[in-house]
């Protein structure tokens, strides 16, 4: 149906005959002849009909707007003046002999090249938003990213296989979709949140290096980013370290970086790893953006003595802490900048963002413009500066109350301002981040929850070393995971697993699920590990977000072919949709009364 | 932790120091020395403890089967007499220096080399049962069989692109697996059955050539050999036609068989074409076994003037048929395995099964043994014989029936015959079959439906062209679909699309879907169609069965992971399985009383 594709043809076809499919790009009249682009997948390229051809150009006449074409026509220069370096086939045009209409369009709900396109509309339409160059190469470099992991992942020895779908209820936190059984009354499959406890199962098979790219399911309450469904490259290790499993992660993104992007990924070296407790120390975040110089500076033991209770309250609470960000230039930054601040740190909790600007450090306080210098002794306004290193024109920012509230609002602060001053590195910064707390406390529920999740290995190497650290404070017990963090986003995160039934047991015991909720829900699980599991350990990592930071989108939904609202909705096929009773009988079901309205 | 896996200790590390690990397939006891088989995914090697080294020792009386070790040692010759030809470890054994029990292990519920397991307990304790060397093959060559698949696709231009998995009931004609919304109350997603519609969404959107390896759904009664949820290699390509696709495909296919199994696939030809008429005529079934040289011959024209009315009044009716299966060598069947295909064909709705034995046909109906004989006419009788090609020693199978049971009858009697009198040639012989009739009544409905699926373009060149057939007679409408076949399975099928949507609205019509319903079901398709359609085109092959054919498994539940039973239950997990009601809630559902029992 065609000798070449689009895009392909350039000088190199120059006074041969080709054959091209299409869409009608543009079309316009000029000079008594018809100039059409032909776009497909690969390109544009520029088609002239001139009236010799009656027949062809009454069919050139007719077309419109992504119409799709068949074009066979002779490749000549195109008029000097009218090249066009920044298209492929910029050099050339076709000489339009013949023109098939092969199917006809209507006016389509928008232009192709309108970057005002509201996303309902890109979501109802996506066939059309599809054509888009900048969606097609987004897609087409998402399929890329894939198929270099997968190489790179079979080259080292790792088998894909496919775990199921229709499955149990997976203890991952978050709520499961769903699927109601026809063959088995009132019970329900569960769709997975990812396939943690299959891939378990494989390693006590002996397959040794699985991976898998997994579609899960969660239906949470969609925040900005997130997906009811969503894609994740999923790898198990048997008969390995953190060591063994975290270079070969590493192996794999230099190789996909380098190969996809052309960039060397940590520079030739290996990642750098930084503890969870230092990770929150400086930067106020397990997912520390590197790129951004700034950090956190403890000031806790500085400020402990005086007056200013707003300060010296925290800092004497073991859960308190005060911390300063030094901001260097940031003295330029207006009132009306910083109230913008204060109110952003407000939604991470702060109730204030208390600031010095250091207009000229020698002068001592005097040359510290700022409302609460006054509460500060001179000696602690020395030391606070000459800990965060601040020079004349920067600004320090404090974070002082609950350490959790001081660490997610400075942590936030940092990127925000960062951004605002420009001073964000266009590099690409991956680092583990390790160490991680085993478990964390939950306030509202008064138990313990794991932090990664229930099946991760503690750092202990006995159940006796354990015991004797959870017995000391179970919120100090590390475990052995590992999440690896690029330029502020965790694209991947794993651990070692636990191994023996007597330690499974135990950490479950730790999160407060009692035998009979265990052999219910882990059961099978609790009794694999009875019969021989290796030492194993694994990670996944998000596909959609990885794609979405190697080619810069700003959503999730922009490097995925047919993503959902927040309401959970498709949009082009209106899914989900009402069924019928008698499909409602079939599953043994009933409605409810409408008890709430949909939101959609 | 381990410097080699088990099956790659040979020779080759003669002397040297090795390390590795697995799982304790053997141990025994031999002249005061312990033996210990360790095996991995590789395979095994053989590990002698002697009592020089009493910890050691002391840990490898102590393990048993399953156990999982860690193994320091040495590798030397065994001794002459012990070689063992069949493993690749087998001419070194390894002196064991240390051992570390990495994990214990209950008695297995059944030994890894008892072939008497019950399925139940396979699946029951799945983990254990992969470690059997066949199912580590299996899944290894499934792994294998994507991996090449993949390759060959990218190589050619394909990218992969996923579909969603929670999205609207497709109109495949099964059960749809249905996923309530929490979002919005009595509403529900459909896992999909195929992602038939989306991959015509894509081509529309300009992704040119697509694929995906993609898990569908189908909640139907599984009938011997089906799963609720099952693997498809689905793929679409745009401004193609039959030509392009076939081609492609098949070369696909070729480079699978000679790279997995180093199989020339068709034998350096192209494959060979057969109209679905002559599969029909000629082998009784659409995915016709060319391995099995028998063939139905029609006898219709012979009979129908015959006192006979068995045979007379379907050879009259049109709706009827007579056929014969000639068996070369049939002739020494005994009584007891006549009957025994009698009641065989009986399941395919066969009253009975005719039959003639040549004993010697030189000498006339004399010559001929059956209790039918005496109703023919001599010369009807050589007339049988000489069409059929009947010769001294064959017997001669007959249907006489409405056509459909004669071709269903006599189809899987041609092959349960081969197969008893080993007449299955052992090779690989695919086909196409194209031709297809667009519908097919269904008596029970009285309507017509889809062979394929209504989205499957007619032959007809143009609407008007397609109408005067129509109102010919729909049931001779041809399609523009292809099923490729091998060894009398169905592995791939797929179609030329419609991309017109005036002809996607017939077909609707034709199916007597009438508007509402369609904008209903398929109003997005519909849509899509007007706003520029390219002339496109797919398949889908059945990973499952493909890969059980590659591999010689007896069951499309042996080449998964984790298969469930015949009544959709997971026996590992014990899925599906009761939920809260709070979780009900939370869906807007109630559960209907049992009016059923659960079936397992």
């Amino acid at each position: 149906m065609r000798t070449h594709p689009c895009g392909a043809i350039t000088r190199e076809q120059l006074d041969s005959t080709v054959t091209f499919c299409g869409w009608v790009h543009r079309r316009r009249d000029h000079g008594g002849v018809i100039f059409i682009d032909l776009r497909d997948h690969t390109g544009l390229v520029q088609v002239v009909f001139d009236p010799d051809r009656a027949e062809t150009f009454a069919f050139a006449e007719e077309v419109r707007n992504e119409f799709v074409l068949r074009i066979t026509g002779k490749v000549r220069l195109r008029p000097e003046g009218t090249v066009n370096p920044d298209m492929t086939t910029g050099e050339i045009e076709v000489l339009g002999y013949e023109l098939e209409i092969l199917n006809r369009a209507a006016t389509p709900p928008f232009q192709l090249d309108d970057s005002n396109v509201s996303e309902e509309n890109r979501l109802r339409y996506r066939y059309i938003d599809m054509r888009r160059p900048e969606m097609q190469e987004r897609l087409r470099l998402r399929a890329r990213v894939v198929r270099q992991l997968r190489h790179a992942l079979e080259d080292d020895g790792f088998i894909e296989v496919e775990t199921p779908m229709l499955t149990r209820a997976t203890p991952e936190g978050a709520r499961d979709y769903l699927v109601p059984s026809r063959n088995h009354p009132g019970e329900f499959y569960a769709l997975p949140q990812s396939p943690q406890l299959f891939k378990q199962l494989l390693m006590m098979g002996g397959i040794d290096r699985y991976y898998q790219v997994a579609r899960c399911f969660r239906d949470e309450d969609l925040r900005a980013d997130r997906q009811p469904e969503f894609t994740q490259l999923d790898i198990e290790m048997s008969f390995i370290d953190e060591k063994t499993i975290m270079s070969t992660m590493e192996n794999m993104m230099k190789v996909l970086f380098k190969d996809v992007l052309d960039v060397e990924l940590g520079g030739g070296n290996d990642f750098p790893q930084m503890t969870y407790a230092d990770a929150m120390n400086l930067y106020g975040s397990d997912k520390p953006d590197l790129r951004i110089p700034l950090v956190l500076t403890e000031l806790s033991d500085l400020v402990e003595g005086v007056d200013f209770k707003v300060f010296a309250e925290p800092a004497k609470n073991p859960k308190g802490r005060v911390a300063g960000l030094r901001v260097p230039g940031g003295n330029k930054l207006s009132r009306k900048e910083i109230d913008g601040f204060t109110e952003f740190v407000g939604r991470y909790g702060a109730k204030g963002l208390a600031y010095i600007k250091c207009n000229d450090i020698a002068k001592g306080p005097e040359g510290l413009q700022s409302p609460i210098v006054k509460f500060f002794p001179a000696e602690v306004l020395a030391a606070i500066i000459e800990r965060t290193g601040a020079q004349d024109g920067d600004l320090i920012f404090f974070g002082a109350d609950k350490t959790s509230v001081v660490e997610a609002a400075l942590g936030a602060l940092r990127i925000e301002v960062a951004k605002k001053l420009d001073m964000v590195e266009d590099a690409w910064r991956p680092l583990w981040v390790v160490d991680f707390p085993m478990f964390e406390f939950d306030e509202r529920e008064k138990r313990w929850h794991a932090l990664h999740h229930p099946f991760t290995a503690p750092s202990a190497e006995s159940i006796e070393e354990w015991q004797t650290q959870l017995d000391e404070d179970p919120g100090k017990v590390l475990s052995r995971a590992y999440d690896m963090v690029l330029n502020g986003s965790e694209v991947g995160g794993g651990s070692i697993r636990i191994h023996s039934s007597e330690m499974q047991q135990k950490a479950l015991d730790v999160l407060g699920i009692d035998e009979q909720e265990a052999t219910d829900k882990f059961g099978f699980l609790l009794e694999a590990l009875k019969y021989g599991a290796p030492p194993h350990g694994g990670v996944a990592f998000g596909i959609d977000r990885l794609v979405m930071l190697m080619c810069g989108a700003e959503s999730i939904r922009d490097v995925m072919a047919f993503p959902k609202t927040q309401s959970a909705s498709c949009l082009l096929t209106n899914a989900p949709s009402p069924v019928s009773e008698q499909q409602m009988k079939d599953l043994h079901l009933r409605a409810r009364a409408r008890a709430v309205q949909p939101d959609a």
